[in-house]
């Protein structure tokens, strides 16, 4: 239909606004709800000054890296298109982590406020806060990716354009490294650093006020689980879309309709999110059935929308080499992959199931025990996960070719607004239950934090397998986009004759040691990133330490710690360890490319293998972490001799190593893969 | 050179013969030195009894499901070749194992009776228990592959001999992964059960007499460190000799001389090793010294004589695609990895460096840091080792092609007289400890096989990488094989036109799947191997458990434990958990050959999965697992508080993660990937 073929576009704008003004209404309403009484108030006060801190301290560093490799783009490209496109990214995703996170500061003491009038009102403070980082996740990915695209191809360059966007890709690419690293680091060596010392040594509990480290701890939650979050599934929505439109592109040059869609996918799916989240402010129910219930009415709603859409850009097109109903296929595809990841990491990873239960029971013969339990449950976590997205992968290849596979990915990226609502809700629950307690609020209160932090640990655990799944596929969607590009590259400058195609194949031994360098990427930058925490942690450990031995007091409530000064060093520890893991992938693909024997194909194996091993260590580590974490919790209930026993501490130490797995080093692969695969794109021409 | 060509496999089987020759020499020597006190002969024959009622039931096990094979084969091929050369490869694998298990249990009582004398007889008697298996590896390998391919060849049929070959490799790489996984699982679940128990429930310490489960934890060390590092090292051996005649004969095929070298390698490199053990046995010094300049001598002999062999089978052979020295480059390539393998492996296992102490320091903090730091550490330690393989795969290739690489590969196994020889000192010298110290000898005593015994712990986990390293290379062999063996195939069958080739690139989405399922196995054969140290240790506990409940005077030494039931426990569990994960990857490789849409592209992915993952996990796994064991010794010399401290408590929780890591899972892998990689060779006519 000519309509959407000229409109849809602008369509998909107007509907992310709405998004976005949705998103306007749901802050007006946090806002609009007490921030309790003044205990409280100072200190979600404390917690908030903490996190604005930290997050304009990694913008600092941050931009002063962006505006290098700004100035690079522009003195290498001679023109402003690919720049222009690196900051919006950057800065685009830059504020969907820094509103959605300064929206969580405000959203967890009124949590808590909520809290004291009943659970169904605390759970929608929180779920609204959330919201308002799902819906600016979404919005902002889609308008900005869509208002750049209009604007660039206006003289009808739609090649110029889409290269540009590759530079906008890279900027969201590589700033996303940056705050789920940095965000990752300082929550896991807060939290870490605090129990090691409040709980194991001095035997405090959670979110005790007496813990120097107890305000680092709670400003990690907003600065991981919240801002760096957003700042991932923002990366990977953009670059899902910019794969989805550069294989469009190229391989489908002459059907106008095949650029439009995925924007009008993004479009619709926005619709969904916003009647998902007025489900969950409109009807009574338990907390996980009505956010499940969120998430269904998402899923349907984009579904139902998709089919006239799919028919109405395909019907009636001729040469096209799918029919309109392959295509919806497709979309479909992604939509149960989401919901297969999302049952599948929750099997994995919480309390009901087998798994979870096992590790529990691993726990009582002691840490050793715990730990093998937990490493063998990740690693089992991985087959389901792997064998679906191959279904996937083949699903949409025989439906719609390389492009199917990419709308199958934009389909399943398209959910990210009502999934990041749920996961940002974890960390407002967290902050409210500490808040709770540090102003010595009643038990009852209490009770209700608790019971919607669990719910929310759950959530957490299943959009950090949405993450990595979907980072995989969009990493193989980008991965499509380099051969195509290096493809039309070689071509162009005549390294290929007209016959010849650009091949990767497993028997070229550059190929296979491509593989073997790009598998090498996410093991090191694992090892790099869980390292930083431990390094980190460590520090917080003695800065409590030198607290207390310098001031008695603290532990008798009759002085107050120096919270600050913990923060600080987190603050700084984060800032300053998150610089080479985040450069190691960039330096990778860039020795590779340049080794000259190496070259080319060498890179397409670095890609392939970077994607390979990446997406088993994400899921693997992020499932281990969750399954730990709940095991605990597990125990706490009751069960195995409960809290304080034996079972107890060696689940204690399974938690604490599921810590940096879950949180920072597992989530922090998902953009790193695609770092890979974006910088591997933009230099072709600098390189072959 | 004619005679070379004519007579060089020949030649081969001499030295091979000469090898298993100075091997008999050797149990002669240990046989007549003596087994000490009754009490020691008592203890030791305890030991002995257990493993050879658990390795008669593993032949006996394993050779039901060898039968069924052998049958299948006979009813698929209706010829006798492959199913006589599975036959030959499953018998010598299986006595490289067993006889050299024999041997340990009988050197073990002997060692303790030379510690007695001092330090070197103890040594050497250790040395030479080793030794018997490192000449029998790779004489049997080199004699049973020459005389079976001579006799199958006699007709002139080189294609089909070396198809039987085939047949060969698979036995050897199945009765592999039994004995790896059933050995592994054996020694650890009895470690990890009789540790649990022992140490941290009752506090007895290793070794202690009254712990039921102590003979079933000494009996371990033999049939898994010996009997398994046998089977597997004799598997990758034989398997990368097989690899390089297929190599040679699709390659090369107008070349004798191409078929005659690989066995040379193997020939020239048994005079090595014998000259190396013999200077061990002649020399005086310290231990550590001694063992690398029988290492050294064995790698310059093999060098040296390399040289004339090489120049005199390729000098003024026209039309090779290569120069002699070219050829003889890739086989010092191999050599050189090798050394290098080893250097590093000992660098992030040994005490002295800095990785095995930041895990001591991280002790400190407690269990979590301990196993955060130990993780780090192992994926570290995979970036030299893959790194080297790297710059090994395309010296090799640059230098002459994929037969280069092949050439390297066999240089680099040719090795593994020397490193078995080391490999199996460890199991032995741990023995002598224990007997040393149930049979209650002076302190001294203890001392010298303490001694001996950390010394076997360094060489024990460098061999691992080296084991690892040259699986992950002998696979890319295979590799090489799979495909030229299935171009051949399909263009016989005409399913390839003539101008066509096979080809597996990475645009295909088929292939990209492969690689996903491939990368899978090995995650998946890790998480089950270490769910069976898992469960089989949980039974060794209770089993120890029931008994001092049942007798309270086996804790005051007034009654005598039941060692026989631990055993019982522990044989019939290692046998029941390792059939699963074996029959994994033959299942995977079926299943996804039998796909329609699927076919031999996805295979190949499949395969290259299987051993990117698959060599980063078992490096991972054997490194982290060496050094976490190493962090304790080092803790336990006095330093960060010593035994007893927070610090070992914690550190014993990382070595106990560790030793399925290093003994089971890890090791496990290495016959795995062949086992993938062969069952593809031999599958191709029957599926495409």
């Amino acid at each position: 239909m000519l309509f959407l073929n000229n409109y849809g576009i602008v369509i998909s704008i107007v509907l992310g606004v709405i998004g976005l003004l949705y998103a306007v209404v749901l802050i007006k309403k946090i806002m609009a709800s007490s921030p309790g009484n003044e205990l409280m108030r100072k200190v979600a006060g404390a917690i908030q000054e903490g996190a604005k801190a930290y997050l304009s301290r990694q913008v600092r560093t941050v931009s002063v890296i962006a505006v290098i490799i700004t100035i690079l783009l522009y003195v290498w490209k001679q023109s402003l298109a690919v720049p222009v496109g690196f900051v919006i990214g950057a800065v685009c995703s830059m504020i969907a982590g820094y509103i959605g996170m300064r929206v969580a500061v405000v959203a967890n003491v009124r949590t808590t406020q909520a809290a004291t009038i009943g659970a169904l009102p605390a759970l929608r403070v929180a779920f609204n806060g959330g919201a308002v980082t799902g819906l600016l996740v979404v919005g902002l990915a889609l308008v900005s990716v869509a208002v750049f695209y209009l604007v660039m191809s206006a003289g009808g360059h739609v090649g110029a354009a889409i290269d540009a966007l590759v530079g906008l890709a890279l900027g969201a690419s590589l700033i996303s490294v940056f705050a789920r690293l940095g965000g990752g680091i300082y929550t896991k060596a807060a939290d870490v650093g605090a129990d090691l010392v409040g709980k194991n040594e001095i035997g405090l509990d959670e979110d005790d006020p007496r813990n120097p480290a107890t305000i680092a701890d709670n400003v990690g939650d907003n600065v991981g689980d919240c801002a760096g979050m957003a700042a991932d599934v923002f990366e990977t929505y953009a670059v899902t879309l910019i794969g989805a439109l550069l294989i469009a592109h190229l391989s489908l040059p002459t059907f106008a309709g095949a650029l439009v869609y995925p924007f009008l996918i993004g479009g619709i799916s926005i619709v969904g999110a916003v009647l998902g989240i007025l489900w969950v402010n409109l009807r009574n129910g338990g907390a996980t059935a009505l956010l499940m219930q969120g998430v269904g009415i998402s899923a349907v709603v984009t579904a139902v929308l998709a089919w006239p859409v799919t028919q109405a850009l395909f019907s009636n097109v001729e040469g096209l080499p799918f029919t309109p109903t392959a295509l919806y296929g497709t979309a479909i595809i992604g939509l149960v992959l989401t919901w297969a990841v999302v049952l599948i990491t929750n099997y994995y990873t919480a309390t009901e199931y087998g798994p979870v239960r096992k590790i529990a029971k691993a726990s009582e013969t002691g840490h050793a025990t715990n730990i093998i339990a937990g490493i063998a449950i990740g690693n089992y976590a991985t087959a389901l996960p792997v064998i679906l997205i191959c279904a996937s992968i083949a699903g949409g290849y025989m439906l719609a070719g390389l492009y199917g596979i990419a709308i199958a990915v934009m389909s399943m990226l398209s959910m990210a607004g009502i999934i990041v609502s749920l996961d940002a809700f974890g960390p407002i629950t967290d902050n409210a239950g500490g808040i709770a307690v540090m102003s010595e609020l009643p038990k009852e209160v209490r009770e209700v934090t608790d019971g919607l932090d669990a719910v929310g640990n759950t959530m957490k655990a299943v959009t950090k397998g949405y993450a990595i799944a979907s980072a995989g596929v969009a990493a193989l969607v980008l991965f499509g986009s380099y051969y195509l590009e290096l493809d039309k590259h070689l071509h162009a400058t005549g390294v290929l004759a007209a016959t010849a195609t650009v091949d990767f194949s497993l028997k070229d031994p550059y190929v296979i040691i491509g593989l073997f360098l790009g598998g090498l990427i996410p093991f090191l930058f694992a090892a790099m990133s869980m390292n930083a925490v431990g390094n980190t942690a460590g520090a917080v450990v003695q800065e409590v330490r030198r607290q207390i031995s310098l001031k008695p007091g603290i532990l008798k409530g009759t002085d107050t710690p120096e919270y600050a000064t913990c923060v600080d060093i987190v603050t700084k520890a984060a800032l300053r360890e998150m610089i080479l893991p985040a450069l190691l992938p960039v330096a990778i693909v860039l020795i590779v490319g340049l080794i000259p024997f190496l070259g080319y194909k060498a890179l397409g194996g670095v890609l392939m293998g970077t994607i390979v091993t990446g997406l088993f260590l994400g899921l693997s580590m992020t499932s281990a972490g969750g399954a730990w974490d709940n095991a605990k919790k597990y125990i706490e209930e009751g069960n195995h001799g409960g809290k304080g026993s034996e079972a107890h501490k060696a689940a204690v130490t399974g938690d604490t190593v599921g810590d940096p797995y879950k949180d920072t080093s597992g989530p922090a692969i998902n953009p790193m893969i695609k770092v890979v695969n974006i910088v591997a794109i933009l230099i072709i021409p600098l390189l072959f």
